[in-house]
């Protein structure tokens, strides 16, 4: 796409998160940084109407429970039907059984446009032997790239990585980007963050793969620009949403940084 | 009242919200940064207990499931009984049935004293044709000051619509509060927020189309000051609590920027 | 225990929380910048293996519900079990009768190694007639450390008192930290982080005593050090993870305030 901020800030898409309670606040806040609106709604009697007035769906199960599964199945659904994007973000699978068997659930009951995690939480979902320490990636024997190649084949749904690079196949093209900044590792949320983005350049791009390329290159961007200025992850989180906010494509044009493999 | 915040920062009054998930951090840190000390406790063997022992009450159906209502019915009619201020943030009426009807069902079982929304939120709740973007307002067709003054009078409650300029309204008077700064709309919970400060203006003082006055014109005051020191809004946020923290019945009176009509 | 957080910084603990909504994202992040890897899980299929994988478990009653004592008295089986400290933040306790009656519910289901709270809150924990005013502390008739050192004996657990100054006993040793600022104060959460710190310290040192004195010591230096650049709870809050962020073993023992009692 040739503008895609300028389309989200003149569109303003509602992006529907189902989201843990942990970053909620740093998933709506972003959202809101780059020019889209998020609402955040789980209550089953709503949550599928909800979606349905939304141009994206972005689920995060970092503090799933069994009825919060059920809320997203039923938005899923909705999504599905109205044909927007919905992005998982499969926070912790690896780390507990309960998280494995509920992020199969979700994908073996709706199309799952986009799947996102970091390399161990993906190589799990890929079928790869892969532990989480927590929420947190451990290291992984396979090679990354193979992986989500792959696995978005079989799955035929867009796979994003995240990591110190990050990978993004839709089984065909492969894109590593390579912005961002190692203080969004000091910061809890960023990879969630990561996710609303994605949903949001998804809202606006019905090629989800260069989406979420262009939705992690953005993120990036942001986060070089605030890391220059800042002393920690304090005043790191301070300069991003500064950064997110006074982003325009030329600026991030310049400093995009990617490869097609 | 003369010196509203001295007043607040003398009596520390306990402020319970039984809230949403995205914005609660926030209400209880501008509580704390008024002066007052805010207490979130939604549970219903505990909610009208905790309601007993506090000056105000704030509900906001931001992120509402029916449990979540029945603690607000709970706590509401400790509050009546203890003739303590209720404040009920609608967030998002217009957008889901649900969402409609479980405000119309609060509204129905307790005596709310002052209702808030932003205009369209308003203006679905008084009955008028409007539609809510999630929990994003919608340009309205009515005129929002006969809406607030003649929804006052049917509901006996304060009205308080916020957008560009605040409306508020007994019924008899209307104040149009035009304090404020267009980067409190960049962030996320500026809304919620605003209704926690009513409802701490409101446990001090019993003129609630007064409390809710000075409420909004205080908070616009250090949203001025704030926006003028900022780059975005995260440092813009920063700066809101800083202000806050800092400001002064006297500094405020020097800024405020009201009519009554 | 000579660099403790060198030793956090390089064997980075993951530390489980069954916590607040308020401020969940706070003790996530406070444990990350200290180095150590938060994760929070509630749902009961999940919660006991996720403690199974940690090093630390920290509960916090501050939004409980029955539901969300179950999944802590499952984790702290686990943890029991595992023999990983728990700490539990007996927030609010005096306020309600329920939570006294979970907290004491708790106590009496697990063993727990430091049991921390304000000093109302411990006060009344420990027999003593004491109340809270929602979850801030009130004046207690006791001495301190006294109720301290008696309670720590009877329940053979670390009772970590905080306020003005830190009151620490294991039943044998007392400690009284003076570390800290009064800006502390000034934003909600810092009691729950603290706690959150308190889990990380005894992660890595089987001294759960010296431990909880260290976590207080750390933690109050990088807030003087944060107050003595800020202007308001806004940019004390940004100041406090940079801080924590930078701290070194070496900086904070030459700023270190403490007595044994």
């Amino acid at each position: 796409m040739n503008k895609p901020l300028k389309t989200i800030r003149e569109t303003k898409p509602l992006i529907h998160h189902i989201t843990n309670w942990v970053t909620i606040y740093d998933c709506a806040n972003m959202t809101r940084a780059f020019g889209a609106l998020p609402v955040m709604a789980h209550a089953p009697e709503e949550c599928a109407e909800m979606t349905g007035i939304s141009s994206a769906l972005v689920l995060n199960i970092g503090t799933l429970t069994s009825e919060i599964i059920d809320s997203m199945l039923l938005s899923a659904a909705a999504a599905n039907e109205k044909k927007i994007p919905i992005v998982l973000d499969a926070v912790g699978v690896g780390a507990t059984k309960f998280r494995d068997e509920m992020a199969a659930k979700i994908l073996g009951s709706a199309r799952i446009d986009i799947i996102k995690g970091n390399y161990s939480e993906i190589a799990k979902l890929a079928g790869e032997s892969a532990e989480t320490k927590g929420v947190e990636a451990t290291s992984i024997n396979a090679d990354p790239v193979k992986i989500a190649k792959q696995f978005a084949k079989l799955s035929s749904s867009v796979i994003v990585m995240t990591g110190k690079e990050d990978i993004i196949s839709d089984g065909e093209r492969v894109f590593v980007v390579k912005n961002g900044h190692e203080l969004m590792g000091s910061i809890v949320g960023t990879g969630c963050m990561a996710a609303s983005v994605i949903g949001l350049f998804a809202a606006v791009n019905p090629d989800y793969c260069e989406a979420s390329r262009e939705a992690l290159c953005y993120f990036g961007v942001a986060g070089e620009l605030a890391a220059s200025k800042s002393n920690g992850p304090g005043s790191f989180k301070v300069n991003l949403y500064d950064e997110v906010f006074n982003l325009s494509d030329e600026k991030v044009k310049s400093m995009m940084n990617f490869e097609e493999q």
